[in-house]
């Protein structure tokens, strides 16, 4: 019997949304797998005002079901899985899963990135209200507010000096004296007099009712506490490509991201990387929508040259 | 006199619309310069299928329309003119166009390529109504139809493949008698029995109603003419970058895109380039938006660090 999949799909975010509506539209069988709800990260953004065609912002958990419906509409199949790992032998690539193997002929992985979370009250509560893992995305909200950034590396920094262009104050909370950020980031952060270090400092709670009112901060040295108001705070403290499963079969960066071409290909005939899960990804929405369609074009070319 | 614009982005397409909007939506400075109406090739498409998150699919016009009105809304200027070139010396970058000099300290160049045409009757009024330049785009609509596409290069051989996924017969009109494309590509399509090939023809007309009915042919040794009833063309007769005017100042590839890394980075510092005018663009709307986007983020870190 032949399996019924030419291509699968890994992870349903924007990325693979739209790899998977690219493919099915070409009439290829696909299968996308996600292992919670369509989506990803976006399902969490209140409001998306950097998608191009929506002027007026749309959340991200409509954006993401539009992104779905569209690709259902041609065809795509979608099912719910935790994928354990990948097997490549020439041109049959096998996908193991909490559900069962699938085989298809090539692969497209978008399966994201995850911000890495402080694990404290109030986090997750005030997700999207205040609390942000995207400075890009979201500091247009913050004109003329006082907003702190947590973090000492180069994202927490570029993040810091992004956000001078709109808070009235940034404040940069780390937890040691010193800054992990290349010596230039550093520099123009200390040179920026809108940005203020907290050093040795680490954030205890995010409080709030509807949206974050303020920050309950210790010193790691003193073990003094002391509260910090702010109207937004963006983490900064890691970011870790959903890539595990994928070491010694594909080629990653350092940091564990997918390394690819600017057609997506991985350097594995027949397998694609889309999305915040390749090296170099701006992490946008519009990018890996981007991803996702090259991905789609370059499976289908390999599809049809086999 | 300072000047007004931190930032000039050439091009009003796609990917010149979404790099004003995240430039301006991140308060840098931002002209856009076009020669025409906003928009660039989408205004041309009756009904755009696969920009993720459009399910029932959207006009060209209004898709272009809604992304100028979400890009003016956070502040981006957008002047009609036509540009003539380029100088950089250093951090100020000048562009001379018909209505005068712009100076800034970044650019983005997003002017797009056009596709060579037939210049056959027929051809504009139906274009969109069963002319077609981009397969991956429309190919959806053709589904057990009989189509053509023009020319013998990579591009026609490649559009013909990808049509027979939908197509019940693709005719292949090539004005020689052998083809351009690589010999992969021709021994695929050799092999592909719903693709036929007319050699030695050229299209006189394209002739129809509301929707393209029937081409007439010549073929150019016999002169014999012909009428062949398809329900639409694919015209693949060549692609143009509008780059005339960057020669010697980016490196361009020998079909004239601009190279580019995958930062949109031209290897002129605080120049990018974006879409369809880069090499190795899939000419799709959702990778144009995620280029623009791409290329305003590298704009807004070069701009952070002179």
């Amino acid at each position: 019997m032949g399996d019924p999949y030419e291509l699968i799909i890994i992870g349903g975010g924007p990325a693979g949304l739209s790899a998977g509506m690219y493919a099915a539209r070409s009439r290829l069988p696909t299968l996308l797998i996600e292992r919670a709800m369509p989506g990803g990260q976006i399902v969490n953004a209140e409001l998306v005002e950097n998608y191009p065609g929506f002027p007026e912002g749309i959340s991200g958990a409509e954006l993401a079901s539009l992104m779905e419906r569209q690709a259902t509409k041609y065809g795509l199949e979608i099912s719910v899985a935790e994928v354990d790992g990948i097997e490549v032998a020439g041109e049959q690539k096998t996908v193991r899963t909490s559900e069962g193997q699938y085989h298809a002929k090539a692969l497209i992985i978008a399966g994201g990135s995850e911000h890495s979370k402080l694990g404290v009250p109030g986090e997750e509560e005030l997700r999207g209200r205040g609390v942000s893992y995207c400075a890009t995305c979201d500091g247009a909200f913050f004109r003329d507010q006082v907003i702190a950034v947590v973090g000492g590396g180069n994202i927490a920094l570029s993040d810091a000096l992004f956000l001078t262009r709109f808070a009235s104050k940034v404040v940069v909370i780390h937890r040691r004296d010193q800054l992990r950020a290349t010596r230039i980031l550093q520099e123009r952060a200390f040179a920026q007099p809108k940005i203020e270090f907290l050093w040795d400092t680490v954030v205890k709670s995010i409080e709030g009712n509807s949206e974050v009112r303020q920050l309950r901060l210790m010193n790691v040295k003193t073990e003094a506490e002391a509260l910090l108001e702010v109207s937004g705070v963006f983490i900064a403290v890691g970011l870790r490509p959903n890539t595990g499963y994928l070491e010694g079969v594909l080629a990653l960066s350092p940091e564990g991201f997918i390394l690819v071409n600017e057609q997506m290909e991985t350097g594995v005939p027949g397998v694609y990387a889309a999305g915040d899960i390749r090296a170099g990804s701006p992490r946008q929405v519009s990018s890996a929508v981007g991803d996702g369609a090259t991905a789609a074009i370059s499976a289908e070319r390999y599809l049809s040259s086999i």
